[in-house]
């Protein structure tokens, strides 16, 4: 059962001094007289108590801890992003609070309150659903507000405000760079499969849209759902057959393969897939699905890296937007070309 | 760059008011005068001061506030409980604070250490690595040491000791049963893969040895990395051919598919191969795997419910060990039994 923890007035009062001597005792002040000190210590000794951060927060400006928000960690990117920043903020001797927002705006916004008031130095957003779709300002109004407390990192997604700081992936330039080559290499009929209207997914699709006007064919985005077998289901459907395939995520892109494979169609003879995030999943299907690299370690070293500079300030004024560019992972779904 | 956030004692200097007296103002106490609660609030508006968790813990016992240590988010089992974890928790109230371990001792020992010193209200340490291996009973010391403050839960480790609450699976029994079955249907040469030689993983290995002795059949136990392509590889490097694969997590299961295409074996007339954890890798594979369930949903609710039950002191006394029965999802790796 619950044990009760004495909390520093419970201190106080025992020691009959103020909680304000107890806080000097507790942080090693010289401002208090050997006897009490003794007093305080024993007191503190009888009770178990144990200097905690409420206690020490007090006496700090800081307590090194930073806020990471995610939609979700059953997603193979987000996970494996917030476990690069843990382990990069760790580095530098700061603790995470990790909250798991989902994807509805009113969640987003409760999560960042609640971390805030637990006093985090820095919030991190995980993901570019955080930035809404690039196109009503007002979903994002409560990270400019959250950005007046704190410095605000969003991963993958682009805001512009005061204190807030972006890292995005380029990836418009390298899916309009890819599908561009698979249109080099002879395909006519490519598809732009995706589960999001995010400013990420946004600028996928936009990539993919400006490489097949360019070659006057015809675009042909269709929304699906994040899972496996409906993405199957969802293709297998329809009439027209695909001899290209861009997903938005490796999951997607599972599912097209597995697609190809129930409609007869020789991968990557007569349809190519390419998937994004280079995840494992890209790795566990057969045939191993070609992927763009969005270089989340990187990604997140950098994110690291800026708040450091920031929380320190130690002269070095971080950007406020920095670009990480993309490519794409080669495996057996696409042709290599000239 | 950072802001100066102001803490209580900012407040108290400006207001010429004691600690006590802002924390009074702040937490609503009539014990202040209405001049005093006035000159106290013109000085938090000007200062932009919120009144934060450590201000209003010290006037509280508890913050409600869980810390989740996993060895690393980087595996879809660990970041998938966590996430479980996570949005149970919320629903009662409680935030989490996570912290990823790795898995050596005495990061696993500084990583409690840290949490309790956030006087989080309880601990739950994911996955069968902090039970160690079940035979050095000092490998699990600090936990005993740690639920001597808090009430410490782990998720698919047993261990024993005072305040100390676990969750296991019946990994044994399952593979045990799932072998068994495998050998019903003529298989001769099954081996078991496995990257660790945690709690879970030995369970696992009983289980299967069981099965193969009571047969009168040879065991052989494959200690690999958990990467897909060592996997393949190390297995293409032997001479002899498996009719038969248990692994020991979905990854390894991934491995042995690509290791069995590439060597020309049918799956599954010529081998059968059977994952663990029932995850999307499970399902990523073509062809898809069949995947014991260790049913992580059940195992998550599970805990987040009887931490509840233990920390609201409600009458209902938690057992100290639950224990979730397995079973296997089939797929495409296995034939049906009769």
């Amino acid at each position: 059962m619950k044990k009760e923890v004495p909390n520093i007035y419970d201190i106080a009062e025992f020691a009959n001094v103020s909680i304000a001597t107890v806080s000097r005792v507790v942080n090693g002040s010289d401002k208090v007289s050997e006897a009490t000190r003794k007093k305080v210590l024993k007191v503190i000794e009888k009770f178990g108590y144990t200097p905690n951060v409420f206690a020490q927060g007090l006496g700090l400006k800081t307590m090194h801890t930073i806020g990471i928000i995610v939609p979700t960690l059953a997603d193979d990117y987000m996970a494996t992003a917030v476990d690069y920043l843990e382990k990069g903020l760790k580095r530098h001797g700061y603790d995470c609070i990790l909250s798991c927002s989902g994807f509805e705006l009113t969640e987003k916004q409760s999560k960042c309150d609640m971390l805030l008031s637990k006093h985090v130095d820095s919030l991190i957003l995980v993901g570019s659903t955080y930035a809404g779709n690039g196109v009503d300002a007002s979903a994002t109004d409560y990270i400019r507000e959250a950005a007046k407390k704190v410095p605000v990192f969003i991963i993958n997604g682009n805001i512009s405000g005061e204190n807030v700081y972006a890292t995005v992936c380029e990836d418009e330039a390298v899916v309009c760079d890819v599908t561009g080559k698979m249109i080099e290499r002879g395909r006519k009929n490519i598809w732009f499969l995706t589960d999001s209207r995010s400013y990420s997914s946004n600028n996928k699709k936009k990539g993919y849209e400006k490489a097949v006007e360019r070659a006057g064919l015809a675009s042909n985005v269709i929304y699906v759902e994040n899972d496996i077998h409906s993405v199957k289901e969802q293709l297998s459907g329809l009439k027209d057959k695909p001899d290209g395939i861009i997903a938005a995520n490796d999951k997607i892109a599972v599912g097209a393969v597995k697609y190809a494979v129930s409609a007869g169609l020789k991968i990557p003879d007569e349809i190519e897939i390419v998937g994004y995030n280079n995840s494992i999943l890209a790795m566990s299907s057969t045939p191993e699905i070609s992927s763009i690299d969005n270089h989340t370690a990187e990604v997140c070293h950098d994110t690291v890296e800026r708040i450091m500079h920031n929380l320190n300030d130690d002269g070095y004024k971080p950007s406020n937007k920095i670009t990480i560019s993309c490519n794409l992972v080669c495996r057996e779904t696409t042709k290599v070309s000239d």
